[in-house]
């Protein structure tokens, strides 16, 4: 249970600050995929459609979040009092349990291998990214640390695992993309991983000792820059992957490309 | 009447989570249907628009769901207290009453049926499925067990005239469709039947003297994963047929071979 009584009110504004400025990224990054999805070729719309549900997606739970932190709070005299509400940090999890094996799906999409191919790696992919937060969400809420331990090293197996098949598995495919977004996919793949990686250190946190009010400080803007990286700019790489793409093809194409011109 | 102060503060946050997640799959699913419309063929958009107003539908009544459930209840020092303010469950019967027919109506149009057949199975299908909700609703609501069980069973008419319409009644029409997407369209059909199957199990729990708190939790949960299942999952079935014909059809007939190329 946080105890937000130990954040002063310059620490709860910038939380409440940070909780906005992922809405705004997230929701302006779903109106511009949106937007420009007729710029790339019919065969990427879904990746880029896609791209834009996961911020969509993210942008609803940060305005929950952001609503939920206003109400857990009221300010009184310039100090931080409770409210009794409690704040609802599973919106993160719900939020997770969708976007996560959306992001990895529209990584497979903007590869387009074949639909075999493409259902096979989504089914296990999402399955595991589904999988993973599951198994998180118990230990996030558990009372005992040692409770909280286990469900990390469980949610640990499936993370693992989508790293294995980012790094390794998906090498493969990423070998045979068209040579002007190779650089690109490596980055992408990479981003998910590095942005990935903050998440079980974050969960640990409490494990570490950590608590009071630059404890939750750090962790509420520290899974909001992850999200941002992990959603935005990951789904931003998505889109210039399609559009190099559908230029490229394009130019092979002798009907396309007047089509297109 | 629901006492909903037999909800421990967890199980109240875990019931609001769901709904919560149930909102923003049913919206989510609504937008990449009606985004990805133009990507099957002008005789499946009908279908492909239907399923998007279906989660729609179930999206708004989410919401009012959400609310109702947040207005019956304070957070008081941990503690669940009721408002006073119902909540109100009729939502879902609102919802059924236009959802459920409209689910089969997609079905059939998917199928492509000559105008007569889409016509005569919509009529009694759809039909059928509002009976089977407005049978439902008095029950849902009586005092007495017996008014309960009642009407529980007037509503099982339409109910399995449904499903054995699904099962024996569609195969005919079912085995007409072409080799890519029967075994998908066998899967939608009975999909809709398991999902179904679960809402008049829910309706006799208060019969099997299942009540407190995790039966609230019990009923809300299970109802919103058989709502995701009947209305999104079927519907991205719908649409992956609706996909899948439209690139058959295009590729038999050359002129719309080369407008995809």
């Amino acid at each position: 249970m946080l105890n937000l009584e130990t954040l002063s009110m310059d620490q709860y504004s910038f939380v409440a600050n940070a909780f906005s400025f992922g809405l705004a990224v997230m929701a302006s990054t779903t109106i511009f995929l949106w937007l420009m999805r007729s710029s790339v070729a019919p065969a990427y719309r879904m990746a880029v459609t896609i791209t834009g549900l996961v911020t969509a997606i993210a942008a609803y739970h940060y305005l929950q979040i952001m609503l939920s932190w206003e109400h857990a709070v009221s300010i009184e005299t310039g100090e931080v009092v409770a409210t009794g509400e409690p704040f609802n940090r599973a919106y993160r999890y719900v939020d997770w349990l969708l976007t996560v094996p959306l992001l990895l799906i529209e990584l497979i999409l903007v590869m387009k291998l074949s639909q075999q191919e493409t259902i096979n790696k989504s089914l296990k992919l999402g399955g595991a990214a589904a999988l993973m937060i599951v198994l998180g969400y118990p230990g996030e809420v558990a009372e005992t640390i040692g409770t909280r331990m286990i469900f990390w090293i469980l949610s640990m197996i499936p993370f693992l695992y989508i790293v294995y098949q980012l790094v390794i598995g998906l090498k493969e495919s990423v070998d045979k993309q068209p040579e002007n977004v190779k650089g690109l996919m490596h980055i992408a793949a990479y981003l998910v991983v590095a942005s990935w990686a903050f998440y079980p250190l974050v969960y640990l946190l409490p494990l570490a000792g950590v608590t009071g009010g630059s404890a939750i400080v750090a962790v509420e803007t520290g899974y909001t820059i992850a999200d941002i990286v992990a959603k935005a700019v990951f789904g931003l790489f998505i889109f210039t992957i399609a559009v190099r793409k559908s230029e490229a093809e394009a130019g092979a194409s002798g009907t396309s490309a007047s089509k297109k011109a």
